[in-house]
């Protein structure tokens, strides 16, 4: 191969590694908006069609997640400065201007002075698209541990890669 | 440095960050694999000597571990699907076609409705081989937290690159 | 842009990919030192004017870090051996031969036979600088979840990235 396709080659590689990181970002900046109570910045990291696919229902569009994110009447007001949300294994995809992810949250509550607990934890699948030099979430679909619907409808496109044996 | 040989040496760094992060995947799909009770796919992420080096026990090669993973007399059966398997805090060395991690796993369990918890955790070695487009493990030592042996039995080869005073 | 512009492009986005990659390693290894009492090298991670914010008080300097790692009056001593330090979320920035990031800290620690808890967990601002090949910690702001402080004291820098709307 000649240095001009190697030179292309490794900037593909390059955009690869680097997107994947990005996206690694937004989430954990969806994670500290959501914990510092930066309710408007946290509905800003997701599309204008975002949905966000939990057991009981879908949340749509900026309206229905600020109220999620924001409403007293949902449980995440209550949690406000006092935790973490963390995402764990992530295993990402970037496809393009488009990009997928499957992984584990874990939200991390001091619920007394003497007690953190783990408040929520879930198995994910997260859609994002590019926008500008950042990524923003276009779809999560969360299902609880041990909840009624199986792990595997969150963690199962992972499987396309590494499904088959691939011992040589 | 010319061209040639500096479009080389960037082709060796970007081919070690992208082991890296693969060595990452290897381990995040073990735990899917594990958590979402898909067994067989568990076992073909090690190689066909692989070990898995607990505290009371070695356990050797497929069979072996088909039976810790999924026999209903070992521990692990009774979490499959309100379990998360999480690697944290890894610390990795690639060496041509075989790696080494060093880190935390932290096993989340659902154990009752309002009830999460840590289940086990550790302190690992890992090595792994390269396989074609991924890495597999050939071996992992765990060692519990606070458990009969000290955690540097397992966390100790980082040392060989940060043991030293490395202040200028 | 001709080759050679393209390749030093290239040299630096790797060299940023690898650049973070040691400041995740730098805390890591931090973790590791603290729960393994490996108090000189723990110690040895920081600056000569490392100083660690907590909200009660500063450390500062060799002498001062090393007290509140290795002495028994103070509680990170009772837990040597059964913690694991982790970190997550880890927001990282690289300027030159500075940096800094931001994210979770999580302590994990072995309380009794049958029970791992969250022992610790905080907020978090860390400045690095360079040193040879590797990063140490110079300051590290650390705020406690639910704690009398807000955590947007420490987890703030990242918005000046992420602050303002960045959908096209």
């Amino acid at each position: 191969m000649d240095m001009a396709a190697r030179l292309e080659a490794l900037e593909k590689k390059v955009r690869d590694i680097e997107d994947k990181e990005k996206i690694r970002e937004c989430l954990y900046v969806y994670g500290f908006n959501a914990d510092l109570g930066r309710s408007e910045l946290w509905v800003d990291g997701w599309t204008e069609d975002g949905c966000y696919d939990l057991e009981d229902r879908k949340w749509r569009g900026p309206d229905d997640l600020k109220d999620l994110i924001a409403s007293p009447s949902n449980p995440h007001k209550s949690i406000e400065n006092k935790s973490q949300h963390t995402m764990l294994n992530l295993f990402i995809r970037i496809e393009g201007d488009t990009a997928w992810a499957e992984g584990y949250s874990a939200t991390i509550v001091k619920k007394a002075p003497d007690h953190i607990e783990l408040w929520g934890c879930a198995y994910n699948h997260f859609d994002f698209v590019r926008s500008g030099e950042r990524w923003i979430l276009k779809y999560r679909l969360r299902r609880n541990i041990g909840g009624p619907e199986w792990g595997g409808k969150a963690i199962r496109r992972y499987l396309e890669e590494y499904g088959p044996r691939a011992k040589a």
